[in-house]
């Protein structure tokens, strides 16, 4: 079992509807600790491929962006949802359905920010439906540049996007992939694991 | 002149309405090296103060957040906007008018990332009319928190938002502090130093 694994054994909740809440550690309050080795573990799973810039979807995964982008020492960008009176229209585009918030997210990035030549390793802190990844890969593709891979901090393993883009293809390395929770027994099964109850009692 | 102050000459636009452009670095793409740089400064000017966490809000503000955090060692909490399916009913809330967005935004931070314990540095990107710094100001003396101080890249010296915090008494710290700018020239002036066109032709 990993450190992330570890972690969410000890500090997550299983509320009701089987949502993981780990709020307390990756994505309302943020362990720096955690951040740091979710960051590290990054960095060594890409560690044979070219990345020269890490592209992340606002808000939660600019956590995790930042610390991958100052491993790797290059550029960060993020996505944006919905309008901006500032940004030009001069942008890629494209959409994500938020099950969270139950509503579509119009995605872009302004165009001079991912180029051609750009070798694009995406990251985030959940991976769900992968309604957010797939609207980064088609802007990534939008832009004629080249998607290194995805890096996820939590796979939720029993929806359907680590599997949409393992069949495209994509190299995708998720820390902890939960295969199944239950919020009754407060247990969690990670892929390759042992099911376990919260709290650490295995 | 500081380091903020010349990336700022190099790579910023102003827009009509005198909008001060520099997402291309610092909140859509994100320069690594310069934001090292902005947490390198802020932990400098705030070395004498004690902090035990470090407050942001969403989305922008998080980069630096992360970075600032992982400097002094410390947890980071973003405080949200709107409503989340997931977010329980204990939490502390506020309101801010975001200028940029043109709306009311809802503020809210979960009550157990907050103790009275606590000693909070408040970060974010931009320092206009206050509006966010002022709601999550409000949102830790409701957590009875302690204010250590308040770090800004850039302020907008025009705006009211710096007067209204020194006013206060708030310990504000702003790298670069813009006194004014002009769309037809392409000029800017910081406070304390001479009026410079952009791309460095002072």
């Amino acid at each position: 079992m990993n450190f992330l694994e570890e972690k969410i054994l000890m500090d997550g909740t299983i509320k009701q509807g089987n949502l993981l809440k780990i709020d307390n550690f990756l994505n309302h309050q943020i362990d720096i600790n955690i951040m740091r080795q979710i960051a590290n573990e990054i960095k060594h799973r890409f560690q044979d491929v070219e990345v020269n810039k890490v592209l992340t979807i606002e808000a939660s995964g600019i956590a995790i962006a930042t610390m991958v982008g100052c491993l790797f020492d290059v550029p960060i960008v993020f996505a944006k949802k919905g309008e901006s009176a500032i940004v030009s229209e001069d942008k890629y585009e494209s959409l994500a359905y938020s099950f969270t918030h139950k509503k579509i997210n119009y995605v872009f990035v302004s165009k001079p920010y991912l180029q051609a030549t750009d070798k694009v390793l995406i990251v985030d802190d959940f991976l769900a439906d992968g309604q957010a990844s797939l609207a980064l890969i088609d802007i990534v593709h939008q832009a004629g540049a080249q998607l290194s891979g995805i890096g996820i901090a939590v796979e939720k393993g029993w929806q359907k996007g680590g599997n949409i883009l393992r069949e495209m293809g994509v190299r995708l390395e998720s820390i902890a992939i939960v295969e199944e929770m239950d919020w009754e027994t407060q247990s969690i099964r990670f892929r390759n694991q042992p099911k376990c109850k919260l709290y650490r009692s295995c």
